[in-house]
């Protein structure tokens, strides 16, 4: 039996396959940041265009502290071609700004490390001195106090 | 009086004033980075193009900690233009497989922070572990320690 009427036998339609092959070159089943982009996972999302996300951290460094990342599945930074590489950094850029005011910090840190979630992230972290950068992050942030920081740095970064 | 004339009665050149000037727009006098740029402060420079330098960074969180600097000063990295920002980041892209393959490290971790030494820079940290880019720079690595690193490195950075 060849591979298509496996398929059919198998009762999966072939439209299906291919959606199923695309999804599979583009996201991990078992990604968090993939499920969290496909809206199965929760988050509390700040901004997105057609090819990146930024959301909250669940364990922020600091308050506000956002992640970046691409909605296509990549391990590592630099395995992501040129484009997509520039791509992030450009948004980085453009959300600093929002993101630093709404937050009262004195810059916008960034930090990459990628043992965590295998799923390309950038930090973007408010600082305020010297040092909170290297902070554990903090795993008791409510519900409710995500909900307001969201609420007050989404409209900032949306804004036209 | 007017200014020309007031420089000349000054005793000053009118070369020398716009050499100064344009030196005060690049460079500040008390900036450890800005003299690393210009040679008269010390540092196991690695690689260099005609807007940037990367150096081994003098406190290393790990073996191979790079330093990557715009050569004209600037304090915040989100204050840089927009091709300067593009720049850094092209330049972070280009080193990271030399460093990556010499350390035998299992990625490079990016940390940008800059409340140290007020002139932007990219850290470029070899990682094989979790958390490790948070660690305490090492305040005890011998010149003889960098020199060794700093010739295990270059030669793959200026790899044509």
């Amino acid at each position: 039996m060849n591979r298509r009427n496996f398929l059919i036998a198998g009762g999966i339609a072939l439209a299906s396959v291919g959606e199923m092959t695309a999804q599979m070159q583009t996201s991990k089943a078992d990604c968090i940041f993939c499920k969290i982009v496909a809206g199965t996972a929760p988050a509390f999302k700040l901004w997105e265009d057609k090819h990146f996300l930024a959301f909250l951290d669940n364990k922020p460094i600091m308050p506000g502290h956002t992640l970046i990342v691409p909605k296509v599945h990549h391990s590592y930074l630099f395995d992501m071609s040129k484009d997509e590489y520039k791509g992030i950094f450009e948004r980085v850029r453009i959300l600093e700004p929002p993101l630093l005011s709404t937050m009262n910090a004195r810059r916008i840190g960034l930090l990459v490390e990628g043992f965590g979630v295998d799923h390309v992230h950038v930090h973007m972290i408010p600082l305020t001195d010297r040092g909170q950068i290297q902070q554990k992050g903090r795993a008791d942030v409510t519900q409710e106090e995500f909900q307001a920081l969201a609420e007050k740095i989404r409209p900032a970064m949306n804004k036209k």
